[in-house]
This record gives C-alpha cells, sequence and structure tokens, in this order.
C-alpha cells in the first residue's frame, strides 16, 4: 500500500507544494518524479524489489527522495543512524546484505569507512556533488520513471536497526503494511492534510522523523528542512515559512520556549508534536499557558512498533476538565492496536498496576532480522514485549513508569546500558563499571557512569570519555562519571542495585 | 488488524455510547462485552477462525454486535442482501460453504428459506426472540469472552456478494487489512472522531454502510439506528439524538430536503456522505446553498475495493475558487490507492479521454471466491478493473461517465441487465427483451424492459412484472416496459443498440 500513497499524492497533489529547503521549492509533480527517476536508476544498476538498499544522509529533500526511491523500486529501506561508529554501519551493511549504500557529503567519513570495510558487493550512490559514490543520485535521476511497485502489505518494507543490548544493532523488520497504516494513524492523530506544512527537526533516519514524514506524504503536505536544527534557525524559519507543524523530543521543547519572543514566533503552529521521551508535566503545563490554541499530541511509541504505539491526543491536553489527571500519561493506544500490562508471565495484570507494556495490531514489527530466538523472545502470541513498564488506568489510559529493559533515553536516542558497560570495561585500569541514566534538564536523562578502578588506578573524565568515543558514537558515551574504589551495591542474587545507585547520584 | 481496531475502542472508549437506538442505549464497554461474549458462544457451538458465518438481518445494534463478534472470533463474514429472492440466498450461503446463519426476525421468510433448501450442515442462529434458528443471540451471549483473533492483514475477512451478470452473485473476497485501511480512510475524509453520531440509512450488509460503521467504531463514534427509515422519521431522529454525521444515496438526499422545515433540522449535522449513484450538480448546488456550514463527501467506490475509491473532499464542495468545474466529478482517489483511466489493452490514456477506470491499492479485493477466472479477468497486475467508464482531467479529478459492465444503479442497489433479461426471456410470449436504465428522479435509473413479443401474443406491465418477482428481488424488476413487435436496433456485429433505446425511451 505504502508505494501507491505516494504515486496517489504526485497525481491528486501535484502542483502542491513537497518540499521546501530554503529557496528550492519542489512541487508533488516535480518530486514524484524525481522519485520515479531514482527508482527507474536503481534498477539501472541491478537493485531489484526486495534487495536492501542503505541510506547514510542527513534530513534533507534529496534523502525523503533517495527513501521513496527506494519505495517505488519495491526494495528495502536500511536507514542509518548518522551517529553510529563506523564498527556499528559496517555492521549493519553487512547483516541486513545491503546492495546498495546511498550516502550524502556530510557523512563521507562513515561512509568511506563502511566501503572500505565492508565484505558485500555494494552498489555506492552520491547523493550530493563530492560524497562518495561510483554514481552519483543526479545520474540515477537521468533514468526512465518505471511503473511504482505494488508490495502486499505483509511484504518487508524496511529494517529500521536500533540499539542492541548485546552491543550489536538489531534489524526490526517493518512491513508495508505497518508503515502504511502507521503512517494513516499519524495523520488522524495529528490532523495533517495537504494545507499542512511541517518543519522536520527529528531525523529521517528514525521512525520519529519518517512517520511523520510519511504522514505529509501520503496527504500531500509540504515539508520543510534545515541543514542545521538550532533553536534561532527552527524558529527563524517557522516564521519564514509560515510552518504549521512541528515535532520534536521534549529536550528541544525547553529550548524553543526559551527562545526571545517564542510565542509570537509560533503564531503559525497549529499542531506541535512530542515524544520519545516523557516530559515534566510542570513544562507541558507551560507550553498550554504560552499556546492554549495549540493542538498538542503525545507519541510513545519504539521501532519494533513501527512509530507509535499510544497517543496523547490534543482534547487530552487539558488544564481543566476531566482529563486534567492525565496529563502525565502517554495517552491511549493509538487507533488499531491494543495494549496490555502484563506480569512476568505475560498475564495481564489489574488496573494500577506496574508490569510490563505490551502491544498488538498492525505495526508491530514482522520481527528481528535474522534473528528468530530474539524474535520469539519479544514476540508472543502477537504480542510485542516492549522492555517498558507501564501501569493503565480504569479509563485505560497507559503510563510509561520506568524501562525493564536496561535503557537510558537522552535527547531522544536510546542508550542501552550493556552497549556502553562493555566499552568502559575494556579499559585496563577500570575494575568493574555500570552505567546509569540520572534525570537531566536538557536531555531527558544523561548517561552516568559509575566506575570502580583497580587498585591504585587513578582516572579522569576526560580519559573516560576519549577511551569511550573510539568505539560507540557520541551520544552513547558518558556526560558525567563517578569514580571510586568501594564496590557496587548487589542484589541477593548478585545483580548490580542501580535503583540504589540512581538514587545516590541524582542528587 | 480490524480486531484490535475493535478492542482497542472498548477498552480506551469505554465510556462512550456505541449505540442508540430509540431508548436503548449501550456504550462501549457493554457493547464490547456482548461482543466478546457472542464470541465465546459461536465458539462453543463449532464456529473455528475462517469458518464463513452469514447474517440477514435489517440495520440494528444486534446486527452489528453480531458482525463484530465473527471477526472478533476470526471467522468470515458473508452479510446477506435482505432483499435477495430465495434462490439467491440458498446459492450464496451454499457456495461460501458458511457453517452457520444468524437471521432476525424481519427476514423470517428468507432465512426458513434457505434453512429448508440448503445442503449446508448450518448452525442456524436466532437473532431475536421470534426468529428461526437452534439458538438465540441472547443464549450465545451467556458465553464466557474470548481473547480477540489477531488476524494477519492480508488475511480473508469477509464475502461481500455483489449481483452477476451471469445471474448469479460472486463473492468479493475482502482480507482484513483491506477492510481497516478503508476504515481509516473513512475516518480521514469524513472527519469521524469519538464525538460524532452517526445516523444509519444505507444497510449493513451493503459496504457503504459497513464501512461508515467500521469507522465509527475504530474511532469510538455513537451510532444511532432506525427501524425503519422514512424521511420523516430520519429527521425526526436527527433532530432527537443531535446527529451529528449522515450518510446516504442521492434519491433519499432530495426526500430529506423537501422534507418541511429541513434546514432547521439539520442543524446538528456537520457532516453529509453521499455516493453509490452519481448526483446531479443542480441538486448539490441546491444542498450547499442549504446548508453551507455542512461538509459534504462524496464517494464513489463499488464492493470489489472494499468500499471508498474515490472520494470529493469537503473542501471541493465550493460554489467559487478553484474547484468549482470538480462539483460533477467523483473527486480524486481515496488515500493510498492510484487510480488511471484505460484503453481496452489496459494501456492508460490521455486525460481527458474516455476509458475503464481502474484501481489500485490495499482495498482492492482479493478476488472472486472460488472463481479463478473471473478474477484473472478483473484483477491484472494488481489494477482492479472496475467496467466503469471515466475521465481524468489534469489535476487527477475523475469523472465517472457511464458503466461498461451493463448495469443499472437503482436506489443504490446494483442491477445487472443481464440477470433481469434472461428472467423475461423465460416467459413463452416473449420473443426477446432488453433491459435498459433511464433517469428517474427518485432512484436514479430505474429498470426499463422493451420487450418483443412472439406473434399474437398480448402482455401488460403487471403480468411482466409478477413473472419476475418469482425469480429475483424485487428492486431488480422492471418499474416500467414497454411492448412492441418491431425489431430492437442492432449494431454491426448483431449487438443490441442500449444506447439508441435509452435516447428513445428517456422522452
Amino acid at each position: 500500500m505504502f508505494a501507491q500513497g505516494l504515486a496517489r499524492t504526485t497525481q491528486a497533489y501535484g502542483d502542491r507544494i513537497a518540499t521546501i529547503d530554503g529557496d528550492k521549492v519542489q512541487n508533488w509533480k516535480e518530486f514524484g518524479d524525481r522519485i520515479s527517476r531514482i527508482a527507474g536508476g536503481l534498477r539501472s544498476i541491478g537493485c531489484q524489489s526486495g534487495d536492501r538498499i542503505a541510506i547514510l544522509a542527513a534530513t534533507t529533500p534529496e534523502h525523503l527522495a533517495t527513501m521513496y526511491a527506494v519505495v517505488w523500486a519495491g526494495c528495502v529501506l536500511v536507514p542509518l543512524n548518522t551517529r553510529l561508529s563506523p564498527d556499528e554501519l559496517d555492521h549493519i551493511v553487512s547483516q541486513s546484505e545491503s546492495k546498495a549504500l546511498a550516502s550524502d557529503i556530510r557523512n563521507l567519513a562513515g561512509a568511506e569507512s563502511v566501503m572500505s570495510t565492508t565484505k558485500n558487493a555494494l552498489k555506492t550512490i552520491a547523493m550530493d556533488e563530492s560524497a562518495a559514490g561510483e554514481v552519483s543520485l543526479d545520474e540515477l535521476a537521468k533514468s526512465a520513471s518505471i511503473d511504482v511497485w505494488t508490495a502486499e502489505m505483509s511484504d518487508l518494507f524496511a529494517l529500521y536497526y536500533t540499539g542492541g543490548t548485546t552491543g550489536l544493532p538489531k534489524g526490526v523488520m517493518v512491513s508495508d503494511g505497518a508503515a502504511g497504516v502507521q503512517a494513516l494513524n499519524m495523520i488522524f492523530d495529528t490532523g495533517v492534510t495537504e494545507k499542512t506544512n511541517y518543519l522536520h527537526a527529528p531525523p529521517l533516519f528514525h521512525l520519529a522523523g519518517a512517520t511523520v514524514a510519511n504522514a505529509c506524504a501520503f496527504a500531500g503536505a509540504a515539508q520543510t528542512f534545515l541543514p542545521e536544527i538550532t533553536p534561532d534557525a527552527y524558529t527563524k524559519t517557522v516564521v519564514e515559512k509560515k510552518v504549521t507543524f512541528i515535532s520534536m523530543v521534549p529536550t528541544m521543547l525547553v529550548d524553543m520556549l526559551e527562545a526571545p519572543n517564542a510565542d509570537q514566533a509560533f503564531q503559525s503552529v497549529e499542531t506541535f508534536a512530542y515524544g520519545t521521551a516523557p516530559i515534566p508535566e510542570a513544562l507541558l503545563r507551560k507550553v498550554l499557558d504560552r499556546c492554549p490554541d495549540v493542538k498538542l499530541v503525545q507519541i510513545y511509541g519504539q521501532s519494533e512498533v513501527t512509530g507509535p504505539a499510544t497517543v496523547l491526543r490534543p482534547e487530552h491536553h487539558t488544564l481543566s476538565g476531566p482529563f486534567t489527571d492525565k496529563l502525565a500519561s502517554a495517552g491511549i493506544p493509538i487507533m488499531c492496536h491494543e495494549v496490555r500490562i502484563a506480569d512476568e508471565d505475560g498475564k495481564t495484570v489489574a488496573n494500577g498496576t506496574t508490569g510490563e507494556v505490551l502491544i498488538r495490531g498492525p505495526g508491530v514489527m514482522m520481527g528481528y532480522w535474522q534473528q528468530p530466538e530474539l524474535t520469539a523472545k519479544t514476540l508472543k502470541d502477537g504480542w510485542l514485549h516492549t522492555g517498558d513498564a507501564g501501569i493503565m488506568d480504569g479509563d485505560g489510559f497507559i503510563q510509561i513508569v520506568d524501562r525493564l529493559k536496561d535503557m537510558i533515553i537522552t535527547g531522544g536516542e536510546n542508550v542501552f546500558c550493556g552497549e556502553v558497560e562493555s566499552v568502559i570495561a575494556e579499559h585496563p585500569d577500570v575494575s568493574i563499571c555500570t552505567v546509569i541514566g540520572l534525570p537531566d534538564d536538557k536531555w531527558g536523562e544523561r548517561v552516568h557512569a559509575v566506575v570502580v578502578l583497580e587498585k591504585g588506578a587513578e582516572m579522569d573524565f576526560e580519559t573516560l570519555r576519549d577511551h569511550c568515543r573510539k568505539s560507540i558514537a557520541g551520544y552513547k558515551c558518558p556526560k558525567s562519571a563517578d569514580f571510586t574504589t568501594d564496590p557496587l551495591p548487589l542484589s541477593g542474587v548478585g545483580k548490580i542495585r542501580k535503583d540504589l545507585l540512581r538514587k545516590k547520584y541524582s542528587n
């Protein structure tokens, strides 16, 4: 269904604006033409339906065109997180058996590294003039258009890699129907129409960014892009381009509201969507106070459900009336999805009781790519075991209270503690270590390391940080650390009591 | 995905009204509980997932509960048109190999006839006290709830039987994903939310009625039912129940607008959806003139695309501005669907040229049940060949100009001429005959017969009508006829020139 969504917009909304990037504006007829030609180009370099194609690029109109050309040709999208380390990128390209890699100049180092290390027979596509690649996107776009691919809803659409507790990202298999239905759900919950102008903030390689882009594409809405997301540039673009829809993680929202004349600047904005991390109730109240006419939509989700899992809808964002006690919740399940809270045996617990959040519905992944055992542990009878702990109230509203999986969400990114811990432990001066998330005004949570040093050893924070940076993406590296020679508190079964450490270091 | 849509509403909108039937009101918690118990009852009488279950009933809350219980249990819906003849009903129950038949008191004769003639080992369910059946719906509803079924989007969801040119209805195979996505599309185009109150008019056994009901169910909207649809009762109910959403065929719209104080009565109505037959532009202008604040939505569709195929959206219904020349069109393709106009070889024709309307997308049927040859003729490379003739303009708007298949749409029902002709031809006094649709103020089109009698024979209209009524549903029988001894005009290849006859008898 997904490719038909694109073809329909090209035809029915051809004269409407598709992308805005500074002074460069494309309508849907032009954008659709470019997509279908690049798709023809992909075919001409040997990419057949079902082939995986990796993209390593900033959030630009060309990235979007490449994404949709992959879909148009019936190939499988493999979006790469631009902040991953060379080893992680190589793992994904290799494990997905990607046939082609498209990359832009801003990710030259990562792309060149993959190209030098990969064992795949990789076709390489340069997305702009000085980027690495055997063939340029412009050359591909000189090909004749091809007819849009028609997938079955159960066909593989994309592999979204997500951080793994064992240190290697795992590929979430997203079906055509999952991507399509979640875009429709996003349209319903945010009210996107052909009159919408959306300003990108979450990166396109994330489902948080992609699902909103997809909703806009289906509805014939305009999408505005920024080379660098800074509060100043963002606010300026909202004003200049009369942006009507913005979406961001709470850390960005803080920056936006602190900008001078923020309330004046955001007058054209009709919808604010936020998510990825819990938002403090006080901040939400501040937003409602400043922008009473803006529709607020909170989305809680994860890659394994192809984006949104629950939604706190605009009518739930009120400071009076029946929903005032729902502001701290993540809302109700997204359309056509069931949520239940279960104990360790998968049995539904009573309302008000904490348990694991389970989700069932069309957005749930097909499984982890080539990891049947991990898939079997995560998907049971159609229920996705999210690894997040939550509580459901008597009205069916879900509150996310903690993460069962040992994971930190910092600035909208998932960091798995185990991955960081294993890197730190490699340092010869480290005896034992643990990584926890501490509350942080800017990042929501920050990565904090508690390091027990070898007897007589000494280490400072910079040394620890430099050591980590060699192996993992910058956002995964600790932002603060405590060094100690005391033993770490352990539970009865020998597990580190992270809850005690979080309490100790939060003050 | 469909059953998850119901389960989610039961949980997230439990306190909101599900159905209104006079003074009887059920909230979603009660309605969901009844659905899941009836589903348990279906299981207890031996209905397993995948089994076909036929329903022969008027449009009532109990019909809706039965429909959704079938879905909840993972069985396949077989809705029966209550106006079909006993032979047609028996054919459907038999050809679908239905395992159970649920029927209500208002369809007692049809149900008893099927029960006496069927060769299936049919479980029979009485939907109200005096209806025919081994077990009552109330008894089934005493069963324990079962967990909601989780279908794949590619699983068979329903068989919607539609009139066949050979005289026997054929079963349109609707998938779970098709039914789900089309309900989401209907939500998008009509703006249904949990605050909507929809008043039923098109019957639930039709996709025109079912798709709107499904949209309401997903969104947690209220559905109001009427025992008999008359303009007076309908208008009264709109006022009393503060109805916000109505949908009807144009023939009904005429009656509504002629009711006294119609403009006063419809003040609570926010959305009018219409379709199934073309609407005269003059009538549309009259509606816009009377109700300028109402959102008008025209849907063109057919069973083979699970309801909607194109939509003329509210913003297209204006008497000024860029869309004024679109009022006579059927609008743009529904979300995630492509439409093209093709010649006899399936090649796309130029804009402005008449050709066959072809549709591709997730709503397109899986095929005709157990009719692979007919399916292969109708579905080619994913494109549904609708049999309707249309023109696309340069903006992607589609105008339906004629039907390529020899079919009459009368009062929203499809009548295939060949079926009526073969019945008339059976009469010993008839030499040759043909059936055409003539324009009709009330019915849109009426079934008109042109009958060439045997030499010396005489026949009046009543005799013709009584003859037809013995074999086919009342709405298929001619509403007028001409008897002649002149030969019918023929084309060069010996086909009856219906176009000439339509011209001759239209005056």
